[in-house]
C-alpha cells in the first residue's frame, strides 16, 4: 500500500520528533508552564474553543499564550489575538499536522517561564496529527455533535491518544439530531477512562467545567490581583 | 520543514500516480462510465449525500455503483449498501487518502460497461486528498454550513481542483449561523467558474438540481424501463 522507503523515512522522522519532543516536555516542565494540544476535524471549533478559554484564563489571573497551525491562512491567530493572549502563528506550508520542530522554533522569544498555559492548536486533521507528540502535558481530542457520532471508532489512532475529549457545538446537538448515546459509544470504546466535556463556547455551555478541569490538572494558581 | 527525501519520493509516487489515473480516466471512458470522485473533510457528510444521490440514480433508471474508502471501519460502506447499488469497500491501513492503485485494484471484477455512474467516496480529509488524482471525470468538494466558512481558502490544494462545490446541511444553516456570504467569498476566490451546489441530503433539499446537474454533465441516459 504505502512506498516502504516512504514508511521507514517516516519512522526515522517519527523518531527524531518523539525525542525532541520529550525534551521540549522537559523544558516545559521546568519552565512550570502547562501546555495543552488541540486536534480535531477541520471545523469542529478549535478556535472558538480556544477564543474563549485563553480569555477566560486570563479573566481569573492566568498568563496565556497560543501556537497555531494553519495551512496557509493566519485567520485563526487574528481570531485568536482578539483574546489579548500572546499568540504566534506557524504556517505549515501545506504540511497537515504540526511537529515538534516547529513548535521549539516557534517558541524562541517567548519566556516560557513567565506562562502558565501555552496551547497550540494543531492543523485541523484526524489522521496526520496523531502520531506527533508535541511536547504537550495534554491531548484534547474534540468532536463536534454536527460531525457524525462514530468519528472515534474511525479514526482510532487520534482518539485513543486523548488525555480529555471535547464535544463542541453541543447547542445544535437537537438540530442535528446529534445521538449522544452513541457518541459516548464511540469514544468509551477507545478510551473507557478519560473525562468527556460537552461544550459551547458560542453559548458558553459546559465551559465553565472545562476550565475547572484544566487548572485543577495544571495545578496552577493564579498570580495575584 | 519536510524532509526533502520523503519530499522527493513522494513525488514520485505522486507521478506514478497521476500515469495510472490517466491509463484509468481512459478506461472509464470507454467503458461509458462517470466516475466522481468526493472529497471533505470528515463529518461533512458524504455518505450521507451519497447514499442517496445512488439511491435516485437508481430510481431514474440509472446503473451505480460505490468505492468507499475508510481507514479503519466498514460503517460508510454498510449504509451505501442499503441504497440498494453495488458498493466496494476500499480499506486504506491507516493512510489519509485513496490513490489510483487502489481504485484500480478494487475494480477487478466489476464490469466496468455495465455501469452508468461509479462513485469514489474519498477518506475525510482536506489535505492529503487533494494531489491524488484517481481517474474521475469530476471532482466534487464539499463544506457543511456547520464547518465554519473559511474552509476554502485554508484548504486552496483541495477546493481549487474542484470541478463542484456543494453546500451540505443547509437544513443546519440557520441553527449554526451559518455566513452564506462569507462561504460563497471564500469559494469564489478558489474558484470563480464553479457550480456550487446547497444541500441537504437528509431533508431532500437542493438534491434535484444536484442530480440534475450530474446527468447533464454525464450526458448519460436511463437504460429502459
Amino acid at each position: 500500500m504505502m512506498n516502504p522507503r516512504i514508511l521507514e523515512l517516516r519512522k526515522n522522522v517519527l523518531d527524531r520528533n518523539d525525542q525532541l519532543a520529550r525534551d521540549l516536555r522537559t523544558e516545559f516542565q521546568q519552565a512550570g508552564v502547562f501546555v495543552v494540544n488541540l486536534v480535531s476535524s477541520p471545523g469542529t471549533g478549535k478556535t472558538s474553543f480556544l477564543e474563549f478559554t485563553l480569555r477566560s484564563l486570563k479573566e481569573r489571573g492566568y498568563r496565556v499564550a497560543a501556537l497555531v497551525g494553519d495551512l496557509q491562512t493566519d485567520n485563526d491567530a487574528q481570531r485568536l489575538m482578539r483574546s489579548g493572549a500572546l499568540v504566534r502563528q506557524i504556517s505549515t506550508g501545506g504540511n497537515c499536522h504540526l511537529e515538534a520542530d516547529m513548535v521549539e522554533r516557534h517558541l524562541d522569544q517567548w519566556k516560557l517561564e513567565t506562562l502558565d498555559f501555552l496551547f497550540i492548536e494543531n492543523v485541523g486533521n484526524l489522521v496526520c496529527t496523531a502520531g506527533y507528540d508535541l511536547g504537550e502535558q495534554m491531548r484534547v481530542v474534540m468532536l463536534a455533535t454536527t460531525e457524525g457520532e462514530d468519528k472515534p471508532s474511525k479514526y482510532p489512532p487520534l482518539f485513543s491518544s486523548g488525555d480529555a475529549f471535547v464535544i463542541t457545538k453541543i447547542d445544535l446537538a437537537e438540530a442535528a439530531e446529534f445521538d449522544r448515546e452513541a457518541a459516548y459509544r464511540s469514544l468509551r470504546e477507545i478510551r473507557a477512562d478519560v473525562p468527556i466535556f460537552e461544550t459551547s463556547a458560542k453559548k458558553n455551555l459546559g465551559m465553565d467545567a472545562w476550565l475547572d478541569f484544566l487548572v485543577e490538572k495544571s495545578a496552577k494558581t493564579p498570580c495575584p490581583a
